[in-house]
């Protein structure tokens, strides 16, 4: 990728960043505050800069005057970096003094996001060797002295070609085949799916279709259901999708939905919904690419056990009663089409193991792709979703709990929350000094609520900015029009009706900063109390492991200034992004992981919270922004003595001069 | 069993026979000629003989006076007998000449037929260890410190009670599994399904019930189905039954029903009437006995190639062109449930793996039962059921092959033939003299038609009395009314409509006569080329196994001479009745047979004779009574001189006195 010198005037900051950037992004990276409302979308013309040297290209028909073009004005959030630049942001765009600018420390942003080089490393296991096969098969036909049956003359050139012993016919592929051999000369593909304990030939197909084999990939979470098409011959993902889990109108979090499936037939429509979900993603991906259902050979799926319950019918209301036990931690690979979904026959699900009722395939599944089951380091793996998971441990141990941390971080129970999905506010920069908004959204376009990193971004800047207080009330005595009191209590306005996507306000109360204030005390209780329970500290920890649906640009200082993670060093911590989707990708790919699952789901013991007064103490003691004791967070404490400082030579330098 | 001594008079011949036998039957195993026309329900009263010592029991209410009681009259057909008897046969129950009856040779009636004892010796790898096992489970109830999956944990007490490792739960148990297993407090009975290839837990119940264990085996024949209720703790059979395969109506023979196979829903009809049959077979059994529906665990089921694919919805339009190719020989373990038997859930059926088109599992299954496949003896193994099918071999090669012998056996295609049920003619002898027959039917009751021993008996006695000719026609010129001209040609009249159950006359026809000369031809025909193939002649095989569904009484001589079998030492043959069934019992019980059941399929040769001239030739040879070659039955040539040379004497003595 080319990459590009970026240099915002007049702080004279600069950054490298990859030829094709949007310029708005490139100065939030930078540092530089420039005021936006409405996403990108060129929509309130607030972000105009100037390029004074070098190339951008600039999206037509929008708010500039001819005269302004002429001067080299673009909006930042229209423009896309083509060369080396020099841009100045004027006065009115930064709407600030400078100085508070110029003295934000210049620390990363992003944190490591775990890339294809880390995954070959961590997993040496992994190989392209996914559990079903296809083979094309050119067979002589049968004669009165070559009489096999058709089966074992399939059997027989399976043995020959691939030294595949004992490998048993599905009936729905026997019921086809003795057409489908005839009408394709005995030549033909046979898929065969390796269960670990018997080898099954689940399909065969006319002629040879040995090129084209895709799986599906499902993370099936209680809010969110994500999921990959896989090409098997390369192991590229070639088409994404998720939506919200059909189920949720049935009940929002696990518990409503298990008392859900306690009625008469909740546990079928349970069932069907999450189906349905599934089935939908399976189409949108199909529809995108020029793979057909017929070539998707198999599906891995992980989810929180509750919801492998749901998916598979399984009753699941001792999950919710002490001692909170499931039907099952392993799940034997099920046809699809069994629990209704209508992909082609002879499609097998695997879903993957779970350790306890609260601590479910997801997590094994993210731990597997973390690759921590493999490592020398002691390593703390978290997943926040709607609860928040985790585990602490290396390849010798591994140690895991569950904690109530809500659906918050994935836009639930926030008022203007949302997936990462396009018009999701996903970066967030509020000026100390005016208090104004800076912020990016999801493919640029208007906003339309708000998403995981937003969330926290918004929490942090909040807090920092003095908006929140460490109780995370909005203080409504600040000269702003964006704060004001609204029907949950206080509230900040990040976008006003005529810049949104919604035409009306998008907002973050104070309910909804309870709400993640709630999830993060949660995550962060559940931490100290793994710890505890091995006697050790966070320094002990040697790499932090986080997955989760934030989005892309969760950003770890923030995610540690609302207290959400301990407070530690930067460089120990990586995303993992979605680690039970990954998981299950890099299963669709390698048989061998899949029996690793096993090994991971036996391995790992259990630690039950929901009856331990530690736990509760902890989470208590978290409620606050960003922990009652604030020595626990010496990096927040000079940041928040710098913020403030930043905010109070602002405030009695008003409307300072440029230069 | 107590043994009695009779002697009838004025033949002076004596035999023993068990205690209790019937009166009628010890007269026809003496070879003494009684007339008898009414089966033996004591309502021709023509059976009238006299105790002059021991003790019978009788049936009250039949046809003789109270002076007649006085004189020690009794109808043989309704004495019991209870001591040793001297029994004279007045001259009016013999209706002819004594001459007639002590000049037949005493030579066995009845064929060896193989015992229990026997199975012990053939079959060493034999003992009960049936494929699904029932364990008792007292399990400790979770908690938060031992909080195992309730699967984990039945599967850890399997593996700590019976060292049973990996079990895999079948899903629909999973589903029930919570529910269950806390209304039973975690004491709970698991039955585990052994596949060969994995463990499969498939049916929990509360409580203890390992006692309470059945199987049922099944012989699937193209006329006749079988089925058997077998206790699985002591390997008893606690109920049998057995009725025609409901899809005859849809098609009289395999090729007949593998065409209409191929019409729209034909198959789908065909397996419907198979499962059907099969399912009230298995509800009669069940109501005959206290065992409950919900004891039954597992199937093993026999039947030919077509009929195994029919059951199991597999297209068998191939089986019936050139090169006559079966969709599969081997048939995984399937759930019951799946092709619609309604029987309890978990219940899984394992069919018998054939060897080709036409030598199907039934073959296999009789193979198996036979122990030829452990014996050093060179071994010709004969199933004479709707096909003639046979293997020729011993424990080191095995050769087979099938001949369309047609259904006339099994009393198809046969006038007033039916299955040996009550009112069956099974025996039947033809006085030379007066051509006047001795029938004996199953149970005792009035003739409803002919059995397929019945048939051989009466074929080979008309033959005997000259009342068939070489040809097999009706001799019209005979001075008897049971002799006469009907629809179909000659025919002989076996019982009245006055004497018979049906209130018609029972009568064998010269069509009747054609099909089952048909029948034994191609048996005949089969064994010669099968013999050929290998150079040897009938000499050296050293057993002969004969199978079939001819009802309890198949007479070897009488097979013989209507060269059905070829003219052999018959201390060397011997009966496995209903072989198919017979392995399918035995693999209910025993999981090594059913393994042991794959290898007999896999090693044996299969030898095709439906494009064979060798077999056309056989079999245009074999279309006499016994055989145009006469020299090859020399004992039949012998036989036949005795008994024209009788009914010469006869017929010169007519009215022969007394002493």
């Amino acid at each position: 990728m080319e990459k590009c010198k970026v240099c915002f005037h007049p702080e004279d900051r600069c950054l490298e960043v990859d030829k094709g950037e949007n310029l708005l992004r490139a100065a939030m990276q930078a540092d530089v505050h420039i005021n936006a409302s409405c996403g990108g979308e060129g929509y309130c013309g607030k972000c105009r800069v100037i390029v004074e040297k070098g190339e951008v290209t600039h999206k037509l028909g929008v708010k500039l005057t001819e005269e302004e073009v002429k001067q080299g004005y673009v909006l930042a959030c229209c423009a896309t970096i083509e060369s080396d630049l020099e841009v100045r942001v004027p006065l009115e765009t930064q709407l600030g003094d400078k100085s508070a600018l110029t003295r934000r420390p210049p620390i990363p942003l992003k944190g490591y996001t775990l890339t294809a080089r880390d995954w070959a490393e961590r997993l040496p296991q992994w190989e392209l060797n996914p559990p079903t096969a296809k083979f094309h098969l050119m067979m002589d036909k049968p004669t009165l002295e070559d009489n096999l049956s058709d089966a074992e003359r399939i059997k027989r050139e399976l043995s020959r070609l691939a030294d595949m012993k004992d490998v048993v016919m599905d009936y729905p592929m026997l019921q086809s085949l003795p057409g489908l051999i005839r009408a394709s000369s005995f030549d033909v593909t046979v898929t065969v799916l390796d269960r670990g304990r018997d080898l099954r030939a689940v399909r065969m197909e006319k002629g040879d279709t040995s090129r084209r084999q895709a799986a599906i990939a499902v993370d099936l979470g209680t809010t969110t259901v994500s999921a990959q098409l896989v090409d098997l011959q390369t192991g590229e993902i070639i088409a994404e999708a998720s939506d919200y889990n059909g189920q949720i109108s049935l009940g929002e979090d696990v518990i409503a939905r298990i008392i859900y499936s306690t009625r008469s037939t909740g546990l079928a429509k349970l069932q069907s919904a999450a189906v349905n979900t599934i089935w939908n993603l399976i189409q949108q991906m199909v529809e995108k690419t020029d793979i057909e259902f017929c070539s998707i050979t198999h599906m891995c799926l992980s989810g929180n056990t509750t919801m492998i319950h749901l998916l598979l019918g399984l009753d699941p209301r001792y999950i919710r009663v002490d001692p909170y036990i499931p039907v099952a931690q392993h799940f034997p690979w099920i046809k699809a089409s069994n629990i209704g979904i209508r992909i082609a026959s002879g499609v097998y699900m695997r879903c993957t193991p779970g350790v306890a009722s609260y601590v479910g395939g997801d997590i094994v599944s993210g731990v597997l792709a973390s690759g921590m089951f493999n490592s020398e380091k002691l390593t703390l793996y978290i997943d926040i979703g709607t609860n928040g998971e985790m585990a602490l441990g290396n390849k010798e141990w591994m140690l895991s709990c569950s904690c109530s941390a809500g659906p918050a971080f994935e836009g639930a129970g926030v008022k203007h929350g949302m997936r990462a999905t396009r018009g999701a506010i996903e970066q967030v920069r509020i000026n100390e000094v005016t208090l104004e908004p800076m912020i990016i959204t999801v493919d640029n376009r208007r906003p339309l609520g708000i998403c995981g990193s937003g969330l926290i971004d918004t929490l942090a800047e909040l807090f920092l900015t003095g908006i929140l207080d460490e109780r995370g009330k909005v203080n409504l005595d600040l000269e702003t029009p964006r704060v004001r009191e609204g029907n949950n209590g206080g509230e900040y306005v990040l976008a006003w009706a005529d810049e949104s996507g919604t035409n009306r306000d998008i907002v973050i109360t104070d309910v909804d900063v309870d709400n993640l204030m709630r999830a993060k005390a949660a995550v962060y209780a559940g931490i100290s109390v793994l710890l505890e329970e091995v006697g050790m500290e966070i320094d002990a920890v040697e790499e932090m492991l986080i997955a989760g649906a934030f989005g892309r640009y969760l950003e770890i200082d923030k995610a540690i200034i609302i207290g959400l993670l301990p407070d530690m060093d930067i460089e120990k911590i990586k995303f993992v992004g979605n680690g039970s989707l990954l998981g299950s990708y890099l299963m669709v790919l390698s048989k061998n992981l899949i029996a690793e699952a096993d090994r991971i789901a036996d391995m790992m013991t259990y630690l039950e919270l929901s009856t331990s007064n530690r736990f509760m103490d902890q989470y208590v003691s978290a409620m606050f922004l960003p922990h009652t004791d604030i020595e626990k967070f010496p990096t927040v404490k000079r940041r928040l003595q710098e913020a403030r400082e930043t905010a109070r030579l602002g405030s009695t330098n008003p409307g300072g001069g440029e230069d």
